[in-house]
């Protein structure tokens, strides 16, 4: 078995052509890997076919936390591994939008292969298949020998889809994960506020709980930090209004992006918020 | 009032000498700070003296988070922050121990001025005075017009001994802090386990909590990460235990650093603990 005989040839030759035209394009990049992964071939795939002569030693994943936005909030291992690595994946939405992809457009060469993953966002179809199929096109470079970073928007293992590449491949290949800046933390230092002091406890909660446990975990943090508000917003609105929390709460979407928004939560109309909108409650500890 | 009229003169000379030594000499810095702080000169530093001809505009404030301990974790951002400004503050302890500077070290330049901030990091004593000689001591450089970076390790606004200058300064200079990566969010990375999945609650919390708020902070939290262990260990430990919590945390002291330790909770000696390590509970659910 060669390196060019496993399908890699297709697949570096058609993300090498689609690359230079920006970044909208992933539905070819899921055809491509229906047609070349499949699960079953995975006990083969993890070892070198008997006959190769020299067997190639497997690459490494790496899951790159690529921060919030700012192309500049990459780290210098984020960055030094998206600059030498032959192949790099990212998700990219049905919709088209490769965020990720977006975010460190400037630091990817033409030589370099790229792998788009669609998945589906959306809660009414299972994401497993798409996962199964991602991570199976992947497991193919890694055993090509080649090194594969999957970009991670925030960092890697915090509400992350990179944590299903990872527990479908960790277990076979050499893996590394490289923290990033999650948006959490980007979005105190965008809106200037401390975050929590001394014995203060800081919870991280999505907008997508029922409204009792919301409650419930929201009464009892000295700060937090409420994410993936989207449709969820009036909910949280209220919430934090019968807490008496609203006073105290700040709302950001898109930190670090060069759309940024920082507005006053009276101001929003609950049907313009974006998914990537949060709202920070500072601590209310302010020791000199 | 000139540049060279507030003190600077001392203070860039005696630093620029001071920082090819190395780092464990902070005590001097205090001295210094002493002899050309005053918080009653604040209101006449704040603004040029009318009869300067060309007063300087100020310079800009940052609080720039240098990660865990890697000096590769460090972001673009920081880094191209960290080598440009001509003043770079950091704390540093009493024992002499200079952590922040350690980390970038090797990229800061023999023309840089440098400030070393002492501070008590013991419960005993009040830091405030410590923090206003600081203050005091940036405040001046900024009149001057020099930029100032203070390093902070992992993020600024967590925990972060920045957030006392933040809170002494920010409302008289500009001010910028860039997030770092959290040793709480490196942790996970270094241990290689995935955090949280979407409707999961993170907390994170002091070991300095009472025994009663950690257990029932602990106890409705779908993942966790407990920071500053030290000599709080034995009574975490009894806490996980009883929370039936033990089988899933996580023991990591000093992430990624070069003397980082992972380590079985079962193995640890709790007189061996040191402030810089924590516990992680990862979430429990693995969907797929």
């Amino acid at each position: 078995m060669t390196e060019a005989g496993i399908g890699s040839g297709e697949w570096g030759v058609g993300n090498r052509d689609r690359k230079q035209e920006g970044a909208g394009d992933g539905e070819q990049g899921l055809r491509g890997a229906e047609g070349a992964g499949d699960a079953n071939q995975s006990p083969k795939l993890s070892s070198p076919a008997p006959h190769t002569p020299h067997p190639t030693p497997p690459g490494r994943l790496y899951g790159l936390g690529i921060g919030p936005g700012d192309p500049e909030l990459l780290t210098l291992k984020a960055h030094r591994i998206l600059t030498s690595v032959p192949v790099i994946a990212y998700p990219t939405m049905e919709s088209g939008k490769v965020l990720a992809r977006a975010i460190v457009a400037d630091f990817i060469r033409p030589e370099q292969i790229e792998v788009p993953m669609p998945l589906p966002f959306s809660v009414e179809r299972s994401s497993q298949p798409y996962y199964d199929t991602a991570a199976e096109t992947i497991a193919q470079h890694l055993t090509a020998g080649r090194d594969v970073a999957v970009l991670c928007e925030g960092d890697p293992l915090l509400y992350g889809s990179f944590m299903y590449i990872f527990n479908r491949l960790a277990g076979r290949f050499d893996t590394e994960v490289v923290p990033g800046i999650s948006s959490t933390f980007a979005s105190a230092a965008m809106l200037g506020v401390p975050l929590t002091y001394r014995n203060d406890v800081l919870s991280i909660m999505p907008a997508t709980l029922d409204e009792a446990t919301l409650r419930d975990r929201l009464a009892v943090a000295d700060a937090a930090i409420i994410i993936k508000l989207g449709r969820h917003f009036a909910k949280v609105r209220t919430i934090l209004d019968d807490l008496g929390l609203l006073s105290r709460a700040l709302y950001i979407e898109r930190a670090t992006m060069p759309n940024q928004q920082i507005r006053p939560i009276a101001a929003m109309n609950p049907a313009d918020v974006p998914y990537w909108a949060l709202i920070l409650i500072p601590s209310q500890t302010r020791p000199q």
